[in-house]
């Protein structure tokens, strides 16, 4: 029997206008590494971040793009400071660190740093007689939503960066599931926000209706001097470029590809989804089912008794989080670009 | 006006039983990173390679392959032999030395190195009183077909897996063309043979018929501890592992992806697109233009004369290679699963 | 005016034993990266160590020792479990890091870490379903005395070797200052033991009476393939080696080089340096000053108040380590081998 | 029977100046890792050099800061020119490799390489249509004198700089024999000259009569951010770093440490060393033994007959270097400051 697909947001292939983009394009002839006319997407997106002098790069996932970014822009001495529930800090396999660079962890509320927080790490390595002898923090890593799905406040966004323009840190953030965040109603933070608030930024695909790809934003395009050999040294160049000019340029509208020349895709396309990650919240807590974290988008974090998480599991695949106590466990509801309105009703009815 | 595209074998999308399995499989839904039922194409492949004992893992890229199998089989002390023209050694971006390690180059003949020759640099390595000092090779790297479109024999490879033996050195055979080794009339080593011959290769999708991809081939499954963590590591665990399935799945005969259960399509593709490349090459033997290197399959070199470069470069695609001498260039035509007859016709008349 | 010298065990030159060696021994002509006679200091500290097959390293410095150590144990995908406060966790510049390796740091009690604590993390990792995507714990370091002047008692370090034996993790212990623990009352590990419990140690001679030198020793002589070449690519290599084996020859009795044949000063030469530490530790409860952490060996911590701390300062050389709140500071009293019996008497006058 | 030293240049201790400057200051207490009053031997390095605005670190040994320094000058996605027989290409163990940077290697010609090669291998990057997918040079390695003894001449040395400054790259130079350079009559290249011509230098003192230690000069202070930590992390921090200071200082005249305060030891102690060198040479040459290499400083390299090597090796401890032919054998006789002239006699008797 098919089981109702709420574990993740990356279980099904493409969006319609993705895949429709991809076969209209398939027998076309044209030149490898980025260098054809699809990966003007570029425009497209600079465009609709506000930053038409920027730069933008695709890459095809995202521990790859993290570890790349992190390892383009920190000195060799230097850290980069993470939520120590950040993806970095955790599930990407010391990607991070395999690139030379210490994590440098802070507890996490909700997922979520505060500017607090990096302060007083900053402080703390500044002041302190043998910080020569010590990792200098040199970037902070945010991820937008969180891997908890909460969000940054464009005013805590704000004053982390203002932390990071006094000591000179880099602000990166990670957006894996940036589409789900810009269709939040909860959501202050446009595409033109993270162009303007921070270095660099990217906008995720994989999660988001691609087959694969993130865009890498960089409000100004020389950031990171040698950045397409540095690509190609790991690893991370796609040989059939235009495959993700191509997806992206479906989801900003560029014309040939989009379904709608203009129409920004990626920033609708996620409203729906949220709703859906909203009604099964709403659900929840109607049941009186405990909220693990309270999350505004579409992952939905609950505390689930055991003793019902069987009968659970033969009907819906739920996503495994973690051990929460004796008897019961923290598991998630993931809503995405593919899930169908009748799914989402017959969850409400099993829980 | 359209050229006539033959600058390389990655200019188009995918083979279309390959895209055609895609689109059917779009909108399943199935868990990610490679625990997905299409990832099952490990086990046609395998068979295919009369190694049903052993293992395979599906990347996305060749320079992300290369990087990542030689971190992972070598100790740090050691290098890898490589001709000089290997695609390790020259466009790669360093990335074999950012994963800290040498490439001990040899000579190459028509692209390709002898057992004698890495017998005597091993040897040199070996009778050196202070080799404790040096890097130790580990491993030689091949390419099948080479950079240059030849072809190592069956017993040239037994003759380097010989000396690997002796000297307790690994045998790793990029295929990212494989495809048009195996199309080749010249050609007398089958994927089983390479399964027997070598340590582990890997059969090349990229470049011949799919979006993106490549399988890793282990004939001993147990080669590489903590395999799966370290792709994790180097930021090639593609979320949607299963586009990797599906696509290795329509080449390699599984039934629901397939054209056709049981039907080996990736052997198959290559035959009319190497018989394409020697229709190119007997013209410009015809036609008197010099080849630069004899290549038994879809890549052909010739020397051609830069005061007709201009008029050719009008209605042809080629790629560049490099300066021969003050009035000559390098350059080559590629054929590839994409190429069309009738281009190939045209083409000639052209040449 | 001179200072009271406490700040730390650095600060002089070398015991008057191991100078005396290398000026007798200075215009001796012999071989060098370690394949000279004196390098048989290695014979010596094994049947100290009481592990007469295993094998001895000489090294320069710690943090060197710790990274060359660390990255020759791991593979890629695995990481050092540390206390927080330990020394590769803090004040090493992301040496582990850079070397590819994370640091699952543990909090400590007394700069100590508990075979529970290990337990939990490692059991955690394995309990976890998506570990393969996370940094598996590969070995566990301790130092001993730890940071702080504490002792593992052969009881924790037993049940440590424990843990890391059900889970196929190493244990190295860091005795950057050991000569300081085995000249405690309160140590119950001798060298004997040390070689007994762990995988791999050093016995420190920077901080112990050399001008400079750690010997690492490994009970078993096969741990790590190709050892003389990765101390070479680290950069670890000392040309003329034999200092250091006249160094620590002199402190393990060497014939021709220690002042008495089989005398371990080695072993002797804590005792005395402790009892200096102890008396001041007894003049500062004495005196109510708060003591930071208690610890056994010559390292006496203590919260300070700043006010008294200028006056303190005029006449002693004490170690800075944090502030302690808004009145008070943490400072560190530090006796070595060169400390002299007046100037423990003058600092308990001014204490 | 003792047989006459003349195998290599690190054979014994450290000049009777080096090693009672040492005696003098064994009982002082100073701070550590560098800040101790000794390291102002700086001050008198960059006086020597004509850079007094410069800065001078202190490391422990060649293949340490070959690879730090290399390290911390190239971007990831550069490499290092050297000679083909270069250190760093050879004997280093993959150090450079280990940091992340390719070798990218020219012939040599006596050990050297010149600007017009530098030039023909940088242009051919520059000209290639995917340097993108390439390595980029960097920089320039040589050593003065080379590993065969030859030395470069202004001219030559100042050709490579603009070579350099051309393409962006830096110029370094490794002096890990330099005083001998300085110390031959056929050399025309200052230690101001070097500050002039060079972005960064080391001189020697491991051969050149330390017991260990090199000078790193910049001769612009802000060249490496972070160099200390960068020290640090690659575990080349000396606790007791006054060692340095205290041995470079009796070389380069500093008050208290030196034997006359204001006299170069450094810049005086070649000259009876290549004295040695090249009677020997003369003594070969006489004898009609051909050199290997012709070198007018320490290093004299010979192609010896086999048949009288053993009873060569009976009297004497040369170098071996490597095979020649069938019959003969090239080895090396190497003098340095502690040779002494009876034994010069001695061994030109010999052969």
């Amino acid at each position: 029997m098919r089981r109702l697909p709420f574990s993740s947001d990356y279980m099904e292939g493409a969006h319609p206008a993705v895949l429709d983009a991809l076969i209209r394009t398939n027998m076309e002839s044209t030149d490898g590494y980025g260098a054809d006319p699809y990966c003007a997407a570029e425009t497209a997106i600079l465009e609709a971040c506000g930053c038409p002098d920027g730069m933008v790069r695709f890459l095809v996932g995202g521990t790859q793009t993290n570890a790349l970014i992190i390892s383009c822009l920190l000195r060799p001495y230097q850290g980069v400071i993470a939520a120590e529930s950040g993806h970095i800090a955790v599930h990407e396999a010391g990607a991070i660190e395999a690139g030379g660079h210490k994590v440098l962890t802070l507890p996490a509320q909700d997922g979520k740093i505060t500017a607090d927080a990096v302060r007083g790490l900053t402080e703390a390595y500044y002041d302190n007689e043998v910080r020569d002898h010590m990792v200098q923090p040199g970037m902070v890593y945010l991820s937008q939503p969180t891997e908890f799905g909460t969000l940054y406040t464009h005013a805590e966004l704000a004053a982390i960066r203002d932390v990071c323009h006094e000591y000179g840190m880099l602000l990166y953030v990670d957006g894996a599931r940036l589409a789900y965040a810009l269709g939040s109603a909860a959501n202050d933070v446009s595409l033109k926000d993270l162009a303007a608030l921070t270095d660099i930024f990217y906008i995720g695909g994989t999660k988001c209706g691609l087959l694969f790809g993130e865009a890498v934003v960089m409000p100004h395009k020389d950031l990171i001097p040698g950045f397409f050999t540095m690509i190609k040294q790991h690893g991370a160049l796609l040989a059939k470029g235009r495959l993700l000019g191509v997806q992206f340029g479906a989801m900003f509208g560029v014309e040939g590809v989009a379904p709608e020349p203009g129409r920004l895709l990626y920033e609708e396309l996620g409203k729906t989804v949220v709703d859906y990650g909203q009604r099964i919240r709403a659900k929840l807590i109607e049941r009186g089912l405990p909220l693990y974290i309270d999350s505004p988008t579409n992952q939905i974090f609950c505390v689930y008794p055991d003793a019902e998480l069987a009968a659970l599991g033969e009907k819906v695949n739920y996503g495994y989080m973690e051990r929460y106590d004796a008897d019961h466990t923290v598991i998630r509801f993931c809503t995405s670009w593919a899930t169908r309105s009748e799914d989402v009703d017959a969850l409400l009815e099993i829980l």
